[in-house]
């Protein structure tokens, strides 16, 4: 006779066997609806769908469907719903913050099938795509016209126009181009009840409620993105590129304020402190000032006048605001030179450390030196480095906090670390994520940044579109259970008080 | 004895008498809330809120409240909330669609007396204003720091920015520099149950759902604004204006799609018809061509070094689209002049014919001349002349009717007219509002704007802001019944076949 199982095991075995239970109900419903290759059950055919980019959190689905058609989409939906099976949406599964974390018991919908671009309107200036069409693909399809796509995630070789919808993500020429947003006309989709929906148009505005700017950003927790129509942009003439040093950090986020300040709004406004140059220039030679307390990257594109005129006037400005010493890129060569240690800033930091964590904060604009200074108190407080690079024009950071993973004492440190940056983010007025997302992975920090009202009423507005709450629940908004125990632990942390904990 | 009262006047006076109780309670309500001057109840006093820029609609509320702190607002709202009291926000009355038109048993809540400049922050470039502030005001505060305030609606010397929030108001710039959506970081008000709220941030991205986009545009259904954070900009060093004219419609369309295709982006881009111009130039005499079927007035803003390269680009696009005259102001003063015409276009109208009535609608750039033609057939249709004045930049028409609102027929034939504008609009994939809004005027033209699960979709949204449905009730989203009584009416009048009402 066998020992009994212990009651913990007891309990899993219980919970393994309804979930095999769902699975082969889900899947015999699904079934019908796709043809066979376009739905994955067995274990090895769902491991690549467990994570996005965030694999530190990992889930298998109950099963994956890839419909290749929108009647497909919305027969998987509907039969979703009929059964109360959560949908998870999918692109390329390129996001940061476990936005398409798979839930454990249902159904991850990848719409990689949805690639084709449907139309290019030179009059209008538009791109119509499929959902599933890469963001840097519809710039290459638009070539030929002189036109491209503005926004422009590190990501865009892989990442989808759905996902940046889904995210409203951002990237380098964001400040002057705006985030997916700004570039977006129109999507079309499914309802989570599998009905048709369209939000936006090609006119100028959207009578009655826009729920367009609604869906942008909404993290896949509204609607199921099938096609989107994107503005198009003329492709600038011409781009240059100043590289500033400073020997002082709070002068360069000082002359950041003040490029802003003069009216200039330019094209990409990048800032890295002197760990950061210090790491990327041993990896991509790409010519940074070694000296510099903090170095950065001022672009001008257009036509040739406006860039010259325009390169002198930050010249001036960065000059005034003390700048130690300032070089112009000459040619496209050197400009893509001088953006190659800003582009490998991440890699080159997995050089000198064995593991990182990359922070994804906002703080206003103005408060570029304070949160640097911060921060450098904060290595300090937790025994632990930290290289920063910035969307310094955009005030978006992204800290790179430099651990050993195989440290449990370092990596509890570097966690301290991180959470104290995004809530000392939200303590100068600015937010827990620039552009990579809530997901799974900013969950706590929302209680943070949100009063318990405000939470509710996102799920107000969530409930108005997905009354079930079965379209990729258990993201992005916290429950009131969840903040109250994330307020708990840090009580017992004793990383309090921050102001903000003191609303739970 | 007197004669018995007829049935009708029965139900009347039970009515009135119902109104006058519920009046007396509502007003011994809200009367220890605010200063004895800040509620006005009797006839008199409430006679100039009856209505607001859409004259054609009348109603007087139960009472008008004028609070003066924010406290004050917050217990006004409270107090309706508790009685089911509706409430309608007001700002200075300027709307053209009766988004703040009263509700017969409902509160008119006038934010007129918050008319502070709260905030200049020069190097965040933004102004935090309270909501009473009129447009041009914060410009105007603007003026020492090189900096304004870029919507520009024509009312902007009334209108304050929580009209401009809650109608997403445009303006003769808004194809360069964005309609108020683009320039508002942050809101700040009271729900309907008289809690705060705050929407957006000064930071790059809101993390969660990003309620603010939803709340522009709102026309005062989700939320009573008390205070906005707008994006200042730099004011240009230089404009300049080209006037062009073409010897057909057809061309001067195409000339407006060819400049937005050939990359450029003009501070504005008007367009007038033939019958226009002639009403114009008689009034004001700004130098327009009188021989041309169409003129564009095209402006570029900048550096000289960009107004020059620009002027010179799109004088070559227009030539090339067989423009027949180009003329480019040689200062200031020239300039105006030519804006002059533009600016003056609806009081000449008035001049030239007892009554216009001036419709709102978009298309998509390339329809204009589309629509132009088409308009010019309804002239014959319905026997009345319209002149047209365009946004023809941003596609949002804005034809005038000619009519004698004396002649029933010339009424009804009027009417007639503006819905079949609306709806070719609609047909040629625009919407039935560019800037005005929806309010009251154009609730039927919802019915054909959206499909019935679009507007329950938009009730939903609604609903989980304002679940009783008292802030601003019975505007912009139109129900079921009314549509189906609209399908009918259409019906009848024999307007059939649009495709769009085939969905009743």
């Amino acid at each position: 006779m066998n020992a009994p199982l212990a009651p913990n095991a007891v309990a899993d075995v219980a919970r393994s066997a309804e979930r095999a239970a769902r699975q082969q109900q889900v899947v015999a419903v699904l079934a019908p609806l796709l043809p066979a290759h376009a739905l994955l059950w067995h274990h090895e055919d769902t491991v690549p769908y467990e994570c996005d980019g965030l694999t530190a959190y990992r889930q298998l689905p109950l099963c994956v469907a890839l419909p290749e058609t929108e009647a497909q989409v919305a027969a998987v939906l509907k039969a979703c719903h009929a059964l109360s099976v959560p949908v998870v949406a999918r692109g390329a599964g390129t996001g940061l913050s476990g936005g398409a974390m798979p839930h454990a018991l249902g159904v991850t919908l990848s719409l990689a099938k949805f690639n084709k671009i449907v139309q290019i309107d030179r009059l209008a200036r538009t791109a119509t795509v499929q959902c599933g069409v890469r963001n840097l693909a519809i710039s290459e399809a638009a070539v030929p016209l002189g036109l491209y796509y503005a926004p422009d995630p590190s990501s865009q070789i892989a990442c989808t126009i759905g996902g940046n919808v889904a995210e409203n993500s951002g990237g380098v020429h964001c400040l002057k181009y705006g985030l997916t947003l700004h570039n977006v006309l129109r999507v079309r989709g499914y309802t989570v009840q599998g009905e048709p929906v369209e939000f936006g148009s090609e006119a100028l505005d959207t009578p009655g409620l826009d729920l367009l700017p609604l869906i942008v950003g909404s993290e896949g927790m509204l609607a199921v993105t099938t096609e989107v129509t994107v503005k198009l942009t003329p492709k600038p003439q011409l781009a240059r590129c100043i590289m500033a040093s400073f020997d002082d950090v709070r002068k360069a986020g000082d002359a950041v304020a003040a490029v802003i300040a003069a009216g200039i709004i330019p094209a990409g406004l990048e800032m890295m402190d002197k760990p950061m140059t210090a790491a990327v220039e041993d990896f991509v030679h790409a010519g940074y000032d070694l000296d510099a307390a903090a170095i950065l990257l001022c672009e001008s594109d257009g036509t040739p006048e406006e860039v010259a005129e325009e390169i002198d006037r930050m010249l001036d400005v960065l000059s005034g605001c003390g700048a130690t010493r300032l070089e112009v890129s000459k040619d496209e060569a050197q400009r893509l030179k001088f953006w190659s240690g800003r582009k490998n800033a991440f890699p080159a930091s997995g050089r000198i450390s064995p593991d990182y964590m990359c922070m994804d904060s906002t703080i206003p604009r103005k408060r570029l030196a304070d949160i640097l200074l911060a921060i450098a108190e904060m290595e300090k407080k937790y025994g632990l480095a930290c290289c920063n690079v910035f969307h310094a024009g955009d005030g978006n950071l992204h800290p790179l906090i430099l651990f050993d993973a195989n440290d449990p004492d370092q990596l509890h440190r570097c966690e301290l670390f991180g959470a104290d940056i995004l809530e000392t983010s939200v303590a100068m007025g600015g937010t827990v994520t620039g552009e990579h997302g809530v997901g799974v992975e900013k969950l706590s920090s929302m209680c943070v940044q949100f009063a318990p009202e405000e939470r509710e009423q996102m799920f107000a507005v969530k409930r108005a579109f997905d009354p079930m709450q079965t379209l990729n629940p258990g993201k992005v908004i916290p429950t009131l259970q969840r903040c109250a125990e994330y307020g708990k632990m840090h009580v017992k942390k004793g990383l309090l008080p921050f102001p903000e904990l003191e609303r739970f």
